[in-house]
């Protein structure tokens, strides 16, 4: 029911294949981020048009709303949104940490106790219990392809200490979601954490390869490190982790850090840079990031992206975007979200035929040359 | 390059077809309305997957903003929205006295002399002035395939004297607006008004007939009139114009309206209202209204409306609506606009197939009995 091969590779990239129930998926691939089970301002048939070939579904958001008995009732979360291909759910770790923190300013009302974590939820503040059984009981209800077990996510900064305790209590969590996990047509994956300290995220990674899972992800990157930081914990961690496994890195990233990354190992990847861009008007484009806002486009008549061949930059013009955009309509952040993850997909593409052609290294520093240049 | 013929009728139904140099209109047809250059939360694509066949633009809102030069530069309405199929533009009468009314909350800045029309907008409160002649040469500028003349658009309720001299100086107003005319890939309309006076309704209809335009609208209905009086000034009116001539009644309608309208021989419709309520939930269905935003609909799997063929129903519940609806997803509005464009549109594939099988009045007996049971 589920297999991961990889293909070919090409220095440490990959190219692979994975398969699960609902489709076979070629990586390295990006996953589109449907938070509350929709990826904002997208349908399923402008999803499949981009070339989304798995989304990511939020536990945590789920969970809050509409509620676990509305999705199970709808015969899983696939049913409900309407998505007949993979999905992905995370733990909803990230988010109790993340967004309970937001809410109260400051004094985290988190609690991280051995049994599992206490929080607030971002809505009306209530007070949830989550353990590491109770979320593989959910995220077996939502039925994804690929579930993530509950982890400790640590803020960045943090010691070597509070580092060293997250990654023993997120093994300790692991060992109790796959006592608990009964469906065969999911596969749970490890998380490797260890903040910025190699020894750590070597223990942690370790401690997850004995547990022989499907599939393994790096958590706890992008939340603040500086990126030459994010991609050595990510060759660490590539390093070691075995061959014939899946390699996530979540919550991961801009274009150069997916190359990058790619260029360590990785095979997966999530983020919500894309979506959330293009909802603030910025757009990834063959030349760079530009703001569609910008007075300069107001009579601008080319396409956002001219080497693009999304519905967006197929049909409209820099100029008709910003015009949608300051007048606050929908379909500006339809269109630019189209354009967004096309691009997304597209980069994603190009690193697969790159690395099938055995030349990624090459199509890594072009890229890298080009887009550095022009976007920042 | 244009022509309008009726294929046939049933009792005062027609169904007809109207040529315009971007395809050809089968009548009796909703115009979806696209305000700023776009159909709220929609995109081209999925206009035409409704069976929208021409669209409305708003000289008012494209006159502030992008503004005219901005949309000329592109070569176009039709090419700077992306839009291929025919587009009429209304004259901005209608806006101008609404929303500068709006704006300034009972005291009117709104000043109409023989000249033309001046009022403050209602984004940045700057003052305009609109002529006729100006208005004209907007909407030249925009080019659309149809054009509107403009016209005084008077309160509900008005005296009698008020809506005679408003009748009088819309039709001077119209003959300016003829003598500066010159593309000729464009038709111009002439607007009846008279309020709910029947013999001014019909010195206006006469008055316009007289200047022999392409096609004639029923302006200044729905304004807040009961339905009965629109209803009867639009068979009045219609009674009058000639046989040969589409007729457009302007911003009407809820379905029963154009079923209503239908019979008494309209040709053209517009109303915001399959657009708007989608946004604040509300559902037309073949059982009655609906407001997906009820708890009734919380664990409801069935699709909005079972004997619908649109993508929001093929493919999603009531249940999922709703959670995208409580989560303030844009993918709420997108999936409930399809679904109320579709309904409406399906009602004119409905009305001109029973008008084709001549069983309009059946038609329309049957569907007003079944949908105002269920929707008021």
């Amino acid at each position: 029911m589920f297999s991961f091969r990889v293909l070919k590779s090409d220095g440490s990239a990959r190219l692979g294949e994975l398969v699960t129930p609902h489709g076979v998926i070629k990586t390295p691939v990006f996953m589109p981020v449907g938070t509350q089970g929709t990826v904002k301002a997208m349908i399923p048939s402008l999803l499949e048009e981009v070339g989304a070939q798995i989304i990511l579904g939020n536990t945590y958001h789920l969970y809050l709303r509409p509620g676990v008995e509305v999705v199970e009732g709808a015969g899983g979360l696939h049913r409900f949104i309407g998505w007949h291909k993979p999905i992905l759910t995370d733990s909803g770790g990230f988010q109790v940490f993340s967004l309970s923190r937001e809410r109260n300013d400051k004094r985290s009302s988190v609690k991280v106790l051995e049994e599992g974590v206490e929080f607030k939820d971002h809505l009306s503040g209530d007070r949830h219990f989550f353990t590491p059984e109770k979320v593989v009981q959910i995220e077996e209800a939502l039925g994804a392809d690929i579930i993530m077990p509950l982890d400790v996510c640590i803020e960045y900064p943090t010691t070597y200490a509070r580092a060293k305790e997250a990654v023993e209590l997120t093994i300790r969590w692991l060992d109790r979601s796959i006592r608990v996990k009964r469906r065969e047509d999911q596969v749970l994956f490890a998380i490797v954490q260890g903040s910025v300290y190699e020894d750590l995220r070597l223990e942690s990674a370790y401690m997850s390869m004995e547990r022989d899972l499907f599939g393994y992800a790096i958590g706890g990157l992008s939340v603040g490190e500086p990126k030459e930081e994010m991609y050595r914990i990510t060759r660490v961690v590539c390093s070691v982790l075995p061959w014939d496994k899946p390699r996530y890195l979540m919550g991961v990233g801009l274009p150069e850090d997916i190359v990058e990354a790619v260029a360590s190992g990785v095979d997966m990847f999530d983020c919500v840079a894309p979506t959330r861009m293009a909802r603030t008007g910025t757009l990834f484009t063959s030349q760079g990031r530009i703001n569609i806002k910008s007075k300069i486009y107001e009579k601008d008549y080319d396409p956002p992206d001219p080497n693009c061949d999304c519905y967006t930059c197929s049909n409209f013009s820099r100029a008709y975007l910003r015009h949608l955009y300051k007048a606050e309509e929908i379909s500006a952040y339809i269109l630019n979200t189209i354009h967004n993850l096309r691009f997304y997909h597209r980069l994603m593409e190009d690193i697969r035929r790159s690395i099938e052609e055995s030349r990624f290294e090459e199509f890594r520093k072009n890229f890298l040359r080009s887009w550095l240049r022009t976007s920042y």
